[in-house]
């Protein structure tokens, strides 16, 4: 669906197309990634018994914003990446006006497929989706999580705990959470069941960066031979950092079984779900 | 209504606020700029009666978008400006970070506001108008005018009229073509009504981005004691350079003269929409 939503003949029969920067989207935006958030999108409208290129595209939209904040992260300006999932980053394959250009246009694009009618037939529903999906990645969720993080970063403050923890439920939480928010929006789930899903993600996505920050601290260790976990400052972003990385680990367990217990009003429909935050808590790429 | 949408207020009761966020976001977005696109969601909302916070916060959703693409085409990476409306630019105010991020979360922003119930009662309405915002900023409107547009710099290519035309329709025309349709679909008029106006706003567009190049070219000619128009190929993206700034200031004309006969179905109702295109016609700043 992602392809076929950024498929090449997307622009048709315009005299001059802005050919470079679908070829950069369509660079940022397929091939690669594990496809964690439209997973969540498709698989909470599944308990529902929701399914189809509808909700298709409302999983595509969420990863799109995703794959936007990719792209602008990765900026020079920003934590200056050359890679991204084993290849040259967008504005290394590209250049740095069409990485922002390409960013700007998946996150646009975004709203686009969400409001579409193709995605819902009720356009209550979408509005919702679009809404959920807006503030998930704006100045309140992710685009202000980011902020607060380069600003910690730029001051050398060493955050709190709460605050590493409120940075990260914005900057990466938010977007997890919307996910598994998304479904129950999607199907028209209860208010019972939308927050045992706003629940669920909201747990997950916490688990998910402490196992992340795991993965990364352990690659370092076994890079530099040492423990870098003891080194608080380094990891100054991380709960690994705030905590210790055995500390970090037990908390990354209990939040994968508070991610399982709130799917407990769901039984069984619910086992992909609890799969996926067992799997989480496991490891993160 | 754009200070209250961004007021410092955004963000109540967080324990750790993105601040310089929404410092960035209101320093990009209030104070300053001619607010023309709101002006044209407003006036032809107006055509059918329709007002109220509702269109004030359609009109500044579309603010928002063109504030962001401002933010964004300032940067270094774009075209390195310094200075906007008389004031440092976001990323020489703040930093170049905080720009990008700013930009994002004003894009963001834009569609929060437009799915927001408090825009419009009727959830189709809400999103036909993000729909349509989406559509006029995205690849196949400003961002892919703006690609476009750096693509041709990059390629030290002279454009034909047909591309510049091509050219402009998406990177200026678009967000001023939508902000003329946007009162249709708000107030729900018929086909006609909104084809009239869409017509309208292609061709305000159209002159106000010629008028915009003559001053520019004007303001060269005083400054440089020369016609500029001459060098055609100084002014490549433009129509000044590709006609010379005779039969540019004719087409202007003719547009601007385009533009006030698309409104001939609403009579005298429409005289502020014919009033702003024939100022336009006059001067662009």
């Amino acid at each position: 669906m992602l392809e076929a939503l950024l498929s090449p003949t997307l622009l048709p029969g315009e005299q001059e197309r802005p050919q470079r920067l679908l070829d950069a989207m369509r660079y940022a935006a397929l091939d690669g990634g594990k496809r964690l958030r439209p997973f969540l999108v498709i698989e909470s409208a599944a308990l529902f018994g929701a399914s189809g290129s509808g909700v298709l595209r409302a999983a595509c939209a969420l990863e799109l914003v995703h794959c936007y904040s990719l792209v602008h992260d990765d900026l020079p300006a920003m934590d200056d990446d050359d890679l991204r999932r084993g290849k040259p980053t967008v504005h290394r394959a590209f250049d740095e006006a069409t990485a922002i250009l390409a960013g700007d246009g998946l996150l646009t694009y975004a709203f686009d497929v969400m409001a579409d009618p193709a995605t819902h037939p009720d356009a209550a529903v979408r509005c919702e989706l679009a809404l959920g999906l807006a503030r998930a990645s704006g100045l309140g969720g992710m685009a202000g999580g980011q902020m607060l993080d380069l600003a910690a970063e730029a001051a050398g403050i060493a955050l709190s705990r709460a605050e590493i923890e409120q940075l990260q439920a914005m900057k990466t939480g938010a977007l997890l959470r919307f996910g598994a928010e998304a479904g129950a929006i999607f199907a028209r789930a209860d208010a019972h069941e939308r927050a045992a899903l706003i629940a669920y993600g909201q747990a997950l996505g916490a688990a998910f960066q402490i196992a992340d920050d795991i993965l990364d601290a352990e690659g370092d260790e076994a890079a530099m031979g040492k423990r870098v976990a003891k080194d608080a400052g380094r990891n100054k972003g991380t709960l690994v950092g705030a905590l210790g990385i055995e500390a970090a680990r037990k908390l990354r367990d209990e939040l994968a079984q508070q991610a399982v217990d709130a799917l407990a009003p769901f039984g069984a429909r619910a086992n992909v779900l609890v799969q996926a935050a067992r799997f989480t808590a496991q490891r993160a790429h």
